[in-house]
């Protein structure tokens, strides 16, 4: 793994993921529900940076149980998946468009969206759940549901939604990306050490590092969405577009500058902290790069 | 558990579960949330009848583990708590009472509803995940997410949606209930097989059995649901009420004599499979007739 770039890891990474993907929504039989599956496949296989399975697959290593990895990966972007759909729905962010296309509840209708939402998270559970049944001491669905849930993703997104604005400052904002999206990114992480192989000491201070990891880049990368928020709407349709729907971000709050430095700082703990494990894949640090660096 | 009467055996469930129930959604740290957490609650915790659980711990019997069998009471309450608040969204079936009172997005807005009945559905497999560390060997968490998601209650509701009330039979119904009602009762019969402590070969046999008694109960108990909608509605504001929302019933396709006549016949078939088991809780046979007695 060490031999690549970074760049043709991720690519590697979508070319064995996507079929992977495709059968985790295959269905045997609907007879009467082939639009719940279409709405399914539709956000899912629209593409997608699949950073998060890069980040149990880095964690993991090359000695990992790798149906167990493959298992994780596809359960993460399923759980995602889902969060993004959600996150688009008319009462949430009421988005229109998601990864370049029309957002699911626009072409299969709110009803169909909110179904194919909890049907995406059912179906990543059930992944996590076989992973452990293979190796119970893993606890991927416990480690998921909590990330998930009211601690996790999900409280995040209602500070999110109901958080007046002006209440909004570097430490809510930290609070809210920290749980909507750090928390799953932080799960990655600590599964991915899990999966190795190395004895259970081993993992639990990897895991430490691991958590580290992967709650700075989730935050910073999340900054970057904002970031590349506000610089897109104000190329393409002048800056107030995207703060006039109501949320403010680190950029609209602190400022472009402040943010940026915020994200590099976030990043630098990041990469700091690789120092601290016992081995740690050099395209670790090459991913907050990436993260620094992407343009979509 | 024999020597109690079957209303006696509910009370005493309900008077259990309900403090675990609580716990299951106190949450430590809710520095911007409350109102999600109360969310959860107000739905969680405004009763419910807790025929589920009975069927889990009726199936799982007196030398079961008790631990986890409490575990999986509070997960299917977690689970169907969150597909109930799904169903009464304005998008889905529009409800505006739900356990007499105002339904969840009516009181709390509907992105909160869709946030909380998402955190219940996390929670409930956290609950199983623990199971599972515990005793791999039950895979609750593959069995419950399959019976929640595309092939199980949410492809049945999402038939229920979308259906044509032409396309309406006693087929298509049974199908929509089958899944929709039918699954997640039957993952808790097998559950509570598999929470016994009798040996692998043993638990196989009596999880068949628990299929088949629970899915004719859980198509049972979906009937009666809509007889009694259907009387409640007549006797309140009259009998086009209901219908009018849409949905076509078991009631409003094949009439009321005939709907009673399948839940009999059903009921029976659920009866008549106890003598199948190499064991089975008698209350089990009077859960039936509770189901068909029910006035609420």
């Amino acid at each position: 793994m060490n031999s690549v770039s970074l760049v043709g890891f991720l690519d590697q990474l979508v070319r064995d993921l996507t079929p992977r993907l495709e059968r985790a929504v295959e269905e045997p039989s609907h007879r009467y529900t082939p639009e719940l599956r279409e709405a399914l496949r539709y956000t899912l296989l629209a593409g997608g940076k699949r950073i998060r399975p890069a980040v149990i697959e880095l964690w993991a290593g090359d000695d990992a149980d790798r149906e167990s990895v493959a298992d994780a990966q596809v359960a993460v972007e399923l759980i995602h998946t889902a969060s993004l759909i959600l996150d688009d729905l008319p009462s949430m962010d009421d988005a229109h468009l998601r990864r370049g296309r029309p957002a699911c509840h626009r072409v299969f209708g709110v009803d169909t969206a909110i179904l194919a939402a909890t049907a995406l998270l059912a179906r990543g559970f059930e992944y996590l759940g076989g992973i452990d049944a293979r190796r119970p001491e893993v606890q991927a669905t416990v480690m998921f549901a909590h990330a998930v849930g009211l601690e996790g993703m999900i409280g995040g997104q209602h500070v999110d939604l109901r958080l007046e604005a002006e209440r909004r400052d570097f430490d809510s904002l930290e609070y809210i990306h920290r749980h909507k999206t750090g928390a799953l990114f932080e799960a990655c992480g600590r599964l991915g050490c899990r999966l190795s192989r190395a004895p259970s000491q081993t993992v639990s201070a990897r895991e430490e590092v691991a958590r580290v990891y992967s709650r700075n880049l989730g935050l910073a990368f999340q900054i970057k969405d904002d970031l590349l928020d506000a610089t897109g709407h104000a190329d393409e349709m002048g800056k107030d577009a995207r703060q006039d729907r109501g949320k403010p971000t680190f950029v609209s709050v602190l400022g472009q500058k402040a943010s940026v430095e915020i994200m590099e700082r976030l990043l630098a703990t990041a990469r700091e902290s690789l120092h601290h494990a016992d081995r740690a894949d050099p395209l670790l640090g090459e991913l907050c790069d990436y993260v620094m660096a992407r343009t979509k």
